[in-house]
């Protein structure tokens, strides 16, 4: 079932079965560089399935031989454009910019559903800025990882070195960042920063797929409650997040779900839990 | 020598030897699940062994074919017992008792010795939140590890989501708790969960002791102050915990220990250090 | 080319070419014990390199079997001499004998280029301390490493437990820090702690100048902007480290460099890039 | 001027001149409460001024007797409405509804140029956290400021108790929160809470905007460093502030605002500064 | 009505009437001096009254001419006496006794409802550390306060540097510290350290008593939510605050509360809210 | 007596006795300008007194009818001049010139002795930025503060607005660094930025050194200890500085002082106290 009310969009092909959203990333001849649309698109999307609670867990993948060469061409020309008056406010200008521009991956971390990465081929520059803000990653055998942007000229500013170094040892991360080689798939697994490889794009869409199965039949309340915390504690103290994880039971603990899983444990059966409630239902 | 002064447990079998305490889960037919008895029991053991400085290391194991299955079903229909009354009133009771079953397992994070873990068979749902709060973790080969509290509907709240991001990585985390899946002994190692596996739990036994004499035979303050430094630095900057390490050892660096130590390796004989002072000996 | 205008040092042999700064540990008969002398120069011969910008990347390496065997004998045994006095001011005065000894290696984490440290033999208290504040290590097959400082009765103090939980998996870090044993190459390798381990020292300097190498070939804006938002971002929230990346880009991200990336790529040719600044031209 | 591409309020009057934005609550029969249209179109109101670089200070004002009576009845009953359902999804969704109304506020303090408000009569409930998030507060003699969630049986949850601590005493934050009492305009002069009190409305808005003028008359540039600066360092540390500081100036100190400002001051004429970029002209 | 199961303690005269509960320092001939048993007492009297939910408002006052002179000589000879064995342990011993003291008063912090200090004469040393601790005070004119510890010859380490600064001026808070000389009632309300100053003792417990009840009236839920935030709020961002808000919310705001106060004020009568929630009654 | 090891400033008269070093601003003619000198010898003179505790307490005053009239011109014409070269690295080098102005103030809060600033006529741009880190401020009636930078088109970059909102109502901040406007002697000490206002520098001087003679009375450990506490508290949670206060003590609190204070008082007599410890005893 492809969702009627998803626009469409041109760098994205979004689908929605069994609560699993798919999107991916279908602009294949051109290596799914990131253009502007995609960086207006990706976060839409993304937004609309939290807003409307259209799905418990997001798979994105990519069509092609490649996942993505990362920030297209276009899009550096039209920075390049822009980088002109008082520079001062051409400063604050560009501020902006890297902001919105980061805004669009944290769209990933703030969406109520965990968003599985899966990745084959070249994962470059701002690809690997959108995956390191996904829940978790997989890759292909043949998958390989680069910190593209030292080797042109500037610091990577999208998310990369703010996330890294909580998924994979900093020691490697700092090789990575300094000397832009690339990371192949038995490297990124050993370190953590990706949880699994798979021979081939298929087998691996099968298996991911499969986790996104099983994390779709739990209660989608349990789940976004995990995800909310595990985002917490990165940023909190041990304490402060005890805290902020009793809190929140206060109120997203209740029997229903609980009482549900139970009895379809009992009765040998799946589990039928409520959605989330759309976002869009405001005051 | 079984501690005299240390009371009967009912669900824990305590012994110390050589500076070496050995809490043991003792209900192996009911699976060592946490009944109200042992969440009363396992903090009081330990701050009663770290009040009166009993040991300079304390093991934690537990008897039967597997560590323990966690939070047992009287706990749960206790809690849905007393899931009632004025909403908000009981909102704010059940995020006390969360903050009650948490503290419990801070116990083990606070107690100034370090506290080891010696994990055979399934560590489930409370048992992660558990082990996650110990200093280091020892397996056998045919332990596995369990998120299942999403299975069951609810969000893990007892600490294993806020302390497992700092001690396995975290796309790792996140689909161990949205997935609910088990982790396998040779996956919790690869993930730096588990420091070594056995091939059984006599072996594992074996070597866990060998590590915890070796630790007993040191300063109990040098070690009482790694284990200040580590837990503090986990929750503040560098920076601050450079400061906080320099002003700790205004105080606690002293001469006798290291004049000890060094005499003793001059003369190839054992150090004899005082052990830690009993906080019971209070102002 | 050795550097006129680096002073003599006596426990180091520093020499700078093509960008790479090489400092080696040069007192193989001492097995490179960390004296009163190498506690002063080597955070001058860093300092004075990132002053000067002189270098793009510092590689730190030993001379003899062992990379060096930690803190001197003489140091304790001066500060066991200056031990005396009121005890209260003797106490302010040891705190800040501390953070004296930890700014030298707080040295290697300000400059602003990547330090890589090349491991060969024992890596032992004082020498762990250094390397963890180092951007990434590399090691012989033979190296090992250990926290002697719990064995000798008191708490290391200059680093080592501050850094390493950020470097390591805790557990491990726990079992090392409270039993004072050796880590050897193969398990530091596996646990992140190091990148990569080489047959033997000849190996490793080769590649790991192979690595500096690259590093120098980049924009030394890029890499010190890498190496500013990683160190950051272990400090910080992800929120607050990426408004500091992008507030970072307003002054730092500018055309000259990117265009150089990309006219030499396209023309196949090495970038030309400006050095850093020297720090030495204040206001 | 009334700014022709400002949509028309229902709640809000709005009008630009001389870059000084004057917002004022315009339903004075109502006693200008908080109904579901003001909560859309305060932040919006202040959201497009911004975007837009409309103006550089924003003066929020009222019209009648009184600045606000806070919350509208008819939000409550809407809430009250939608309380309701499976309750975890229910208390998931209340939880998004009090951030939605904190966000509206969050929206002042976001803006880049500072908002004045000037006060008359009560300012109760959700006007105090309204005003609370303003840079700085004037009033009338007869003005008076009431927490008065606290009267009606709920915890202010729309930034009061968050915002007020940092802006007037803890201890009378405390008994202001506790009882609900009135604090009348001598007090919160006395306190810090409000920076002048003027005999009546005309005057206090003739005063504000002589303020809002001075303002104005500055580099927009220098007085959005000094919102964001005084932002930033109350959420930070010291330390962490005088570095984001230094990295700010990196980009935004630029000679062209001095040299206008030093030429002006030498030719004892208004200085000329062009406003702050437009957010709109996106990437 | 004096609550029967309050143990009868040797340093404080407590009641309870009508939901607020009053302790008395009652030793006067000894100037309310903190022996031994004061600092046993006081948190447990404090303790219990929250534990059962005995009151909704905590005054606590003083009997004779002074407040309290602080820490009595005995507890100092104590100390001395204790101040014995191995330095580093005794260091480490040292540091406990400080916390357990700082713990003495973090019990009125931790209250869930509020605690007024109502202070005649002289407040000293220790009584500062007290008084700070609590949400308001109040004094009558010829109340004083003193950072005595200076003057004898030690820092004040029970809470006075820490949590001063947050309410009153840092400048004079540093004065205050390093002269230890008196800050006079005038200085203390223009301050904003005491919220109102009164002519005499018997005055000024009558005003007191007034906003007790005042408070007594309100939702207890509803004032223990504003204690939580404003306690959270100086200790975390005002964003993380604000979510922590909504978090809290998302249990603790329910309908009865505040219907209950809707009616009562509807029928102009006396809300009648359920008391909290005794913590006794635990899992 | 002046001090004779003190090098000769040309911007600075210093001299020192009885414990109180006396730093006067001396070049009246110039109003006291912060040129190039100026900025390297305030650190220099403030931390040589502190390197080898010359002193207990400082006061920092100034000649002539002004304190000082901030930024000299030189600077900035230094400033312009150097602004040049690659953007990048200019930029690089800009922030590295903010930090170190920053840090010439920071001197006075990083000194181990409280630093008192008496303050006649005006205190402009940089002045402000010097006194807010001083501990407390004193001033005449003629007194004035302004925060020129907005007013010459930039934002304050040395302090003021990273230390001011700790030590008066944001509010207040917040306008006078929008409007650059003065602050007279009487807002400032209403509002709490200065302790005392007196009627000409003359009584100033005397009343400012008859309270830094009261410091110097005191034991310096324990004047040290309260600004270390104070310092800290401002940066860290309440729990996290009551945790630092006992780990300080446990080396910083020792009996000879406190024997010393109580003889002093029972004989009535001067207590006498060791001095600091030089720094300049070093390892």
């Amino acid at each position: 079932m492809t969702v009627p009310n998803l626009k469409n969009y041109s760098t994205l092909s979004v689908s929605i079965e069994e609560n699993i959203a798919h999107i991916q990333l279908c602009r294949p001849q051109e290596l799914n560089s990131m253009n502007l649309a995609f960086w207006a698109e990706i976060p839409e999307a993304v937004r609309y399935i939290d807003e409307h609670a259209l799905a418990r867990v997001i798979v994105i993948s990519s069509q092609g031989k490649h996942f993505s060469a990362g920030m297209d061409l276009s899009v550096f020309e039209n920075m390049g454009a822009s980088f002109k008056g008082e520079p001062a406010r051409r400063a604050e200008k560009f501020r902006r910019h890297v902001m919105q521009l980061q805004d669009t991956f944290n769209a990933l971390e703030e969406a109520r559903m965990p968003v599985l990465a899966a990745i084959q081929g070249g994962a470059i520059g701002g690809a690997v800025d959108m995956i390191s803000a996904c829940d978790s990653r997989y890759c292909t055998q043949d998958a390989f990882f680069c910190i593209k942007e030292t080797e042109i000229g500037m610091t990577a500013d999208v998310g990369t070195l703010q996330r890294l170094p909580h998924i994979m040892p900093h020691g490697l991360v700092r090789e990575l960042a300094y000397t832009g080689r690339n990371m192949m798939s038995k490297e990124a697994q050993s370190c953590g920063f990706v949880n699994h490889v798979y021979p081939d794009q298929e087998t691996m869409l099968l298996e991911v797929f499969k986790l996104a199965k099983t994390i779709a039949a739990h209660s989608p309340m349990a789940v976004a409650g995990c995800k909310e915390m595990i985002n917490y504690t990165r940023d909190n103290t041990v304490a402060n997040s005890l805290n902020y994880m009793a809190t929140w039971q206060s109120g997203m603990f209740q029997m229903p779900d609980v009482m549900e899983a139970m009895s379809a444990g009992q009765q040998k059966r799946e589990a039928a839990f409520e959605n989330l409630q759309p976002k869009s239902d405001k005051l």
